[in-house]
């Protein structure tokens, strides 16, 4: 496989992130190019760089410009960039694998038509991972495909963990607790190995805090628990998703307020978390910025719920060795951090300030029981990884 | 008041608690008897008793009867053991209180009013708690009524634990976290400052585990944090409530599954929890003494999700100084009390197995950094003591 390629696809409702690496002697990968197609449906806009940052490409078009129109660009722009290698493989970031896809698959028509019959537990997310699959399938049949699932790091979790407390045969139907975000922690897990081999092996909580956040208990490096459940709005505060939420209060919007389900999940996918309770921005910069009582009380809010989480998941693994931010709260908001640490002070956590300034690597003070680190996560590496591995069977 | 008599009402969907205390000299409370009637609606069946456990009488009725002649007969048989002292007045336990009533309240047809006004926030529960108020006031109208909320202990805790990352003009228009179980939670603090008062003054999570279950964090005796929320579903797993769910859950089984909110309500209250894992009963005790494993599943799941959550509530305590257990699980399953205790071995939980197996006081090994005790709950006693101070003003 050494001069192929690899494309890492990130296919979500209006926008598609790529990253296209390039396979070393030794199978090892080395980024070429990545970025995104966004604003699809309403004003797409491509914008790739190369590995140092630089813009290789920035191009427009028109509202109409389809999925499939731009997936089409995508590749193309893709191609174009091969520098004379072969596209081996294309790996697609896939949100729910059910409880029969623990690991990447090579995409067939039969694992397609599988993975199409999870929609219904992912509606929001599942139908637009699985499109450019499609797409990819009609137009370029020869390139293997690779789906790589979401809720594929998780399944380690045991049964304590997975369930509700649904009757049984709902549990058995698959209304259970997935959690996701799976190749992010995957990569994260990967990545201590190296950088900490020590914390690794011992029990870590991982704190994926983008747009989508969510926590993960490790032990040894496998989930145990973790605080998305059976869908992507359970658990912490989000950008713009509620979290945890009291279910009597669906049924109360629903049975009292005369709400329909669909304007209830409008409602908490996209207009609660930091832009509801700040009514401002869903951009934690925005409200570290703000001077609003508002857009502190979203913060604050937002950094006890991780408190709370991360005290639920440390039961999970009885005690705590190491906490790691990543994603790009986790990565780039130093005050978050700070507070996210003296929330956790009584578990033993001491942050380094001067370290946390600087944002990479360890930040916790030299004594501190707790070691906290900031890793950077890379899921569409941890994508390409999977699908090479996949494809070497 | 002395030579006065207080009767506590705890009136459900189906069933009506009473105690009747005597005021003693220096207006302390003697309890006379207390009971229940059952199964209205069903197989109406009274079953009153001394403070010994003594009978003192056990009527059963059509299930023709209503709620107000089953009402009738019970303030009937009241009357006929006031032993010449006067009923100076009829406490109740009202589920919710809303953001307006903290303390118990002197009902006037105005704060009848007002709380009928909060149904919507409690459909199962308030209009049953307000039925007998308004009963009484119609045959009785010389007796004073007291109301003592469920939700009243809790106006202590601080904003960031009653917001769900909603909307701010949601959690401004009452959707956000309440608690409740408060009088049982009261009752404790107020035990625990005669017990043990330095413990009292520190961090205790108090375990409310009944056929509806709470944790409630309290620092120096003051709720500042709780596991249910907005309604009496969520947080822990129950006798047949599921406690917290992901929100996607029950706009899945809508959307998805094509179930009414109603039948989800239903579903949620009433077949889930202990019930609904096990597929065999709501009561601890059955599962217990079964060796089916469903129903070592269902207490397994109980007792990990009182652990996470035990966890959660320590990270807003900032620490453990104790964990006291109450109510019907809690004060008479020793298993459970020992597993739980397991499970917080990591927060500095010791217990001691021969205290466990006695079953009262403090259960803790000498050692062991968290003290645990067992203190029974009198959700009646507290009723009755609020309802005589309210009167004093």
């Amino acid at each position: 496989m050494a001069h192929d390629a690899v494309l890492a696809l990130n296919a979500g409702s209006s926008s598609v992130k790529f990253a296209l690496f390039a396979v070393a002697a030794g199978e090892g990968l080395t980024r070429v190019a990545h970025g995104q197609i966004e604003g699809i449906g309403s004003a797409p806009h491509l914008l790739a760089r190369d590995p140092a940052g630089g813009v290789l490409e920035e191009r427009r078009f028109a509202a109409a410009a389809t999925h499939e129109d731009l997936l089409g660009i995508l590749i193309d722009f893709v191609t174009g960039h091969l520098g004379g290698r072969a596209l081996a493989a294309i790996g697609h970031r896939v949100v729910h694998g059910g409880t029969r896809f623990h690991r990447p698959e090579r995409v067939t028509a039969e694992v397609l038509e599988a993975l199409d019959a999870l929609a219904p537990l992912a509606p929001l997310h599942q139908p637009h991972n699985l499109a450019p699959i499609r797409a990819i399938a009609a137009t370029r049949p020869a390139v293997p495909q690779v789906a790589c699932f979401d809720t594929g790091f998780h399944h380690t979790m045991p049964a304590l963990a997975t369930s509700f407390a649904l009757p049984h045969a709902m549990t058995e139907a698959g209304i259970r607790r997935y959690g996701f975000h799976g190749l992010s922690y995957e990569f994260i897990a990967r990545r201590l190995r190296v950088l900490a081999p020590r914390l690794a092996a011992g029990r870590v909580i991982v704190a994926h805090l983008g747009n989508g956040a969510s926590l993960c208990a490790m032990a040894g490096g496998r989930s145990v628990d973790t605080t998305m459940g059976f869908t992507a709005l359970d658990g912490l505060m989000m950008g713009t998703r509620s979290g945890s939420l009291d279910p009597g209060v669906v049924l109360h919007l629903i049975a009292q307020r005369g709400m329909t389900a669909a304007a209830v999940e409008d409602l908490l996918y996209h207009r609660c978390g930091l832009l509801g309770v700040s009514g401002i921005s869903n951009d934690m910069r925005t409200l570290l910025d703000s001077d609003d009582p508002l857009a502190a009380a979203a913060v604050d809010l937002f950094v006890f719920r991780i408190g709370r989480e991360a005290g639920a998941l440390a039961s999970s693994l009885g005690g705590l060795d190491g906490f790691v931010f990543t994603a790009g709260i986790g990565e780039h908001a130093a005050p978050v951090r700070a507070a996210v640490c003296a929330r956790l002070g009584w578990l033993g956590v001491r942050l380094d300030p001067a370290a946390n300034a600087r944002g990479e690597g360890l930040i916790s003070a030299a004594d501190s029981p707790v070691a906290v680190w900031v890793v950077p996560t890379d899921e569409e590496a941890m994508i390409a990884r999977h699908t090479l591995e996949t494809l070497q069977g």
